[in-house]
Order: structure tokens, then C-alpha cells, then sequence
């Protein structure tokens, strides 16, 4: 079936967006006429055209403008999310294939927004554009499982990340941990850093091992091109962080600092203080996260953190570096929640992947919660 | 390099003997000549015709006695071991081969029994027959990884399973363990069952479970054909379990049971007992068991036996299933050895293989202390 493909191509075209879109969805468009496509595009960056906008100047490049006109008028349009219907940093995208006179509007899903769910497919129908919805549905709406989350949740897309070894330990009992996990295994935990729009570890964490917190992949291992600007992730710290020579490397770049506490806040070049009333304010502080555009995060530690959002049920991703070493009894648990009373009532996740990186495994849950 | 490819194939016929030769090695044959096969045949039985033989006889049956006979002189042998030069159930394939005057024998590796290692080779050189040893070397090994431990240590190849929850537990504290793995990880480990000559547990598991210990696979999901047998596996308890109703399944069939304590022996029909002086009489028992031919065993629990074979350093390969579950902090571990003082003298096995069962992980590890 036809449909599917070009649908399958949408999402193919979306995902170029990942890295650079968020908190906007990564979306793909492609215009077909007489079963073939006349013009394709994606959203390529935060408060750039969307990917209908670009499809269309895509076939005027090919077509020339008169002549792209006379093929979109009467075309097949295939998306996988609902064309917006509100005026944001771009006129809306429902308005712009009215104009150009459309058949037929494919979608993969509505928008998620219960505000406006509905609302592009809506304007279309009043034009006389056919409309479907639902075509590659799931895997639309797993493209973009952060937008969604995001909306939603009210929240950061949550990501939480631990090493441990195959008996389930992430340090010894004296806090020994380096080197748990192989090169490969935390070359990728780069990638997923570069996915994110910030990375979040408690003060105990930060203090102690003083990370970067940065993203040190090259352009090329990120797969992005000459001209694409790359944004290190906002280095979040979940408690009162003072800034120290102990913990040099999170204050010494220009990357942006949010710090949320309940300590009084203050002000800060690059660093912005959040303060708390609250004992258990996590909740409160993903969704000032949220607030400044941060659409994702990486939890990446200490165990104390990640436990904490676990028993929150705070998160929306679980991922597992195993090495294949014993720890032993004596060892710390890499994740350490309250134990049911039987087992058919234990939380369960949802396991989607597992990779290998050399003898480390990776193990991809989700939050069944969701 | 048709070399490669005639070993691989003498591989691939050596695997359809799995499971059906233990205690000997899996063994595959390929007769060439100008380039071409002329005959190929696989040791099929325990105590049955040797893969050189069947491979003589399918060349025979080919092309009748006579033409088979001017073929096979003067052609290249492919075999994936060196061909025995004793006489045990049949006649040594060394002489076979000396008598057909083959032109080279091509064998992937000595017999790793010490006192005869070499000695087919050095036969088949004196009557002038060209030699390699080494093609496939490693795959080779691999195939007979069963074999080589027997000869090598004197004991059963050893597989330790266990079942896991993500944060690495197996049981609820009040010892509710069932069911935290799926239907296609248990039906996957009855395969396992299927390619060992025994399952051992231990006495406190055999009366809490009172398990079959069958294996409850159709000859057809075994890959068995209408003539080919299956033996179950000897059922092995490690410890002084008395025969009672409470452990009635392991008692019910005809199964062979063999236990191991420190009781006096006594003798009933299927069962045989073994007595042991030393408190830790494991090594003994397992040297015990090669000697009545169970030359590989799946030891499937408790985890007090479990974690005895891993601290005595006795085991060849650990299975885990990994469950999509937490138990938590206050359940038991499925794994328990005793810390390291650092990471870097942690124990590493060798991650060899990872499989999916539905939302289960199967992963897969050699013992590097082989």
C-alpha cells in the first residue's frame, strides 16, 4: 500500500529533526501527486519553518513556482503529526494547504495538546480538504514520545540512566564505581546526552565526581551537517550546589546552569537559581524545567537521585549499561525501590531495546506507567 | 578459500549430533575430490559409527563400493577433530583413513585429551598422508566447548541459570519466586535442559519446588527426527533428599536420579546414592558424574547452590534471564558472591550472547577463568 510508504518516508524525513527541534516535535511531510512525491521537507530547528512549509518550497525548487503550483493543487499530503492550527513562531501550517488547495490531508496522530487536538484537522474539513487521521499511528506517536510526554505531563520527557553489574551493583561499599562500564558503552551515553535538552544529577553526585556534564561527541558523530549548530544540554543539579573549585567542571564552561533547591535563590552569570517551599519539590521543578523549553532530560545520577524518581514515578525511560563483572553482596544496588508484596502487584517496565556494546549490554525500558 | 568451506560444512554436519553424542564430542566429515564433495557424514550416537565412517559410507552409497573406493584415494579429508587412534566402541578412524589412502587430512584441532593429543596425526603422517590442523580453530573449539572441558578438567561442562529481576533479584523475601520470568524464556531454558546430560538443584530447592526436572519439549521443537532418540536428562540432587511425597515428581518417572551427601550410601531401584566424606564434596561428585558419562550439567538452583558453584569457581557458563520487574531492595539476590576490594580484581566473565524472549533478556556468559 502506497500510503504506507509515504508515510514511512514522513517519519524518515521527521527524525532528521532530533537533535535540533526539540521542544518542538520532529515532524516530515511529503506531497504526492499521481503517486509520486512532488515535494518533501522536515522541521529543521526550533522557530524555523515547519516540515508542510518546507515541503512546499521544496517542490517550487524542483518544479519552479508555477508549475509547483498546478501540482500541489489537488495533491495528496502526508504528515505525522496534525498541521498546527495556531499562529507561534510561524503562521500555521492548516492555512498555508488550504491555500494551496490540497485533495487530501494523511496524519499520523492529532496533536497531543488538548487545547488544540483537533483543531488543524478541523479547519481542513471546513475547507472541503479530505482528511485521515491515524495511518502509522503508533509509530508516530513513538517518534515523538517526548513531544507527547510534554504535553501531556506538563513535564520534561524523563530519561534515567545506570551501570551496573550483572548481579545488579553500581559501586562498592567504599563508593568505588569508575570504569564499571567499557568505552563504547559511554561513547553512547554521549549519544543519548546530545538527544536530550538537559542532564540532571544530585548535588551528593556533583560534588563528588565534579562531571562536565557535557556532550563531546564531534559534529560528525552527532550526524549533524557543516551548518548545523549543535546546543550542549543545560547542566541541571538537583539540590543546593555551591559553586567551588570541587566542582570546577560544571561552573567552567558557558553552558547554562539550573539550580533547584530550597535554599533562597539568587543570581548568577549563566546560572539560574530556582528555589523551593516544598520538601518534595521534583515535581515542581520539572515543570519550571519545562517552562524554560527543557523538553527532555537525562537523569544520570547518584543512585539516590534516580531512586527518587523511581519511586515518584517520575520518569519515562530506564536505561541499563550491564557489565559482565560481579560486584558482590557487599556491593552497592545500582537501583534500590521498595519491594512489593508479591510479586504480580511488582511495577513492571516495558522493554524495548537491547543493544550491545562490546560485552557491556544496554537495556532500553519503558515507563509502562506512561 | 574453498579450505573454509569445506571445514564449515564438516561444522555445520558436526551440530546435528548435539544432542544425541555426549559423552563424545561432536564431530562432522567432508571427503573432497577435485574440489567437490563425494561424501560427507556426522558421528550420530554415542557408541555409534564416527563421522570419518559415515562419511566413507554416504560416498559408498553414492557412487558404489568400487567408484568410491578410486574417489576417495588420493582426496582431501575435512574433519572438525582429530581422528581418534584408539579403539574404544569401534575401530580407530585413523586406520580408516590410512587404509582409503586418503591424500590430506584437514583437522580444525587436536584431541585435547593430553595422553592422546597428536597421536591420529602422527599416524596418518607415518603412512605418508599430508596433514593441517588449525583450519577454523576457534569454531572448532567452540563446537566442542563440552568436550574440551571434559578432557581438560576432568569434570562436567557446567551451566549455571538463574532468572532475575532488572535490579538483580530472584525472590521476594518471604521466597515468592514465580513466575517473574515469561512462557518463552521458561520454554527456552527447557531447551537448554535438553542439550545436558543432567540438572542439578539442590536439596532445599528440590523439597520447596518438587520440580519434574524434565525436559517438556515435542522431538519436533527438539529438531529430533522419527528415529533419532531423546534421553532425558539425569536428574542430580546435591544433598540428603529423602524419597517422600513431598518430592514426588523428581521420584515418579523412570528418570535416573543420582544424589550426592554426606549420608551413607544406599541403593533403590533408578537411584543411585553417593557419600561423601568432605564437607565441600562438590569437586569430588563432579568428577563422579563424568565418570558415569554425565559429561555436562545445568545447575538450576537454589541460589545457595548456585552461588557455591560461582564461588568455587565452578562453572563453564552462567545463564541469566532478566525479567522487566523490580523486586526491590528488601527481596532476595539472585546472584551473591563476595565483594572485591576493587573493581579491577572484580570477577569478568565474557558476555557471548544476547537473545529476547518476548520482554525477557537472555544473556549469556563464559567463564573467562576457563
Amino acid at each position: 500500500m502506497k500510503d504506507l510508504e509515504f508515510m514511512a518516508r514522513a517519519i524518515e524525513l521527521a527524525k532528521k529533526g532530533k537533535l535540533t527541534v526539540q521542544p518542538n516535535p520532529m515532524v516530515g511531510c511529503v506531497i504526492v501527486k499521481n503517486n509520486k512525491i512532488i515535494g518533501e521537507g522536515w522541521h529543521k530547528e526550533y522557530g524555523k519553518d515547519h516540515a508542510e512549509i518546507n515541503a512546499i518550497k521544496n517542490c517550487k525548487k524542483k518544479f519552479g513556482v508555477k508549475k509547483a503550483l498546478k501540482l500541489i493543487a489537488g495533491s495528496n499530503v502526508y504528515v505525522n503529526l496534525e498541521p498546527c492550527s495556531i499562529e507561534k513562531n510561524t503562521p500555521p501550517c492548516s492555512n498555508a494547504l488550504i491555500k494551496y488547495q490540497i485533495k487530501k490531508l494523511f496524519c499520523g496522530t492529532l496533536d497531543p495538546n488538548p487545547k488544540i487536538n483537533g483543531r488543524g484537522i478541523k479547519l481542513l474539513k471546513k475547507a472541503g480538504i479530505d482528511t485521515s487521521v491515524g495511518l502509522l499511528k503508533n509509530e508516530c506517536k513513538e517518534l515523538n514520545r517526548i513531544f507527547f510526554t510534554n504535553q501531556i505531563k506538563s513535564r520534561p520527557y524523563i530519561i534515567l540512566k545506570s551501570a551496573q553489574s550483572l548481579d545488579g551493583k553500581i559501586a562498592l561499599q567504599n563508593g568505588e564505581s569508575n570504569w564499571i562500564t567499557n568505552s563504547e558503552s559511554r561513547k553512547n551515553s554521549h549519544r543519548i546526552r546530545s538527544s536530550v535538552k538537559g542532564i540532571l544529577v544530585g548535588r551528593n553526585t556533583a560534588e563528588q565526581d565534579n562531571p562536565s556534564l557535557t556532550v563531546r561527541l564531534s559534529k560528525k558523530e552527532l550526524g549533524l551537517g557543516k551548518g548545523e549548530l549543535f546546543q550542549q544540554p543545560v547542566k541541571i543539579i538537583l539540590g543546593n550546589l555551591k559553586q567551588s573549585k570541587k566542582v570546577s567542571k560544571i561552573f567552567s564552561s558557558n553552558a547554562k546552569i539550573i539550580i533547584g533547591s530550597r535554599q533562597s535563590a539568587k543570581k548568577s552569570k549563566n546560572v539560574e537559581y530556582l528555589e523551593y517551599k516544598k520538601k518534595n519539590f521534583i515535581e515542581e521543578f520539572l515543570q519550571d524545567l519545562l517552562d524554560r523549553n527543557i523538553s527532555s532530560i537525562l537523569v544520570e545520577g547518584g543512585q539516590k537521585t534516580l531512586n527518587a524518581f523511581i519511586v515518584n514515578n517520575l520518569f519515562d525511560e530506564l536505561v541499563l549499561y550491564t557489565a559482565p563483572m560481579f560486584l558482590g553482596k557487599g556491593s552497592i544496588n545500582a537501583l534500590s525501590v521498595n519491594s512489593p508484596n508479591a510479586i504480580k502487584t511488582a511495577m513492571k517496565l516495558k522493554m524495548v531495546r537491547v543493544e550491545k556494546f562490546k560485552e557491556d549490554i544496554k537495556t532500553t525500558y519503558y515507563n509502562k506507567r506512561l
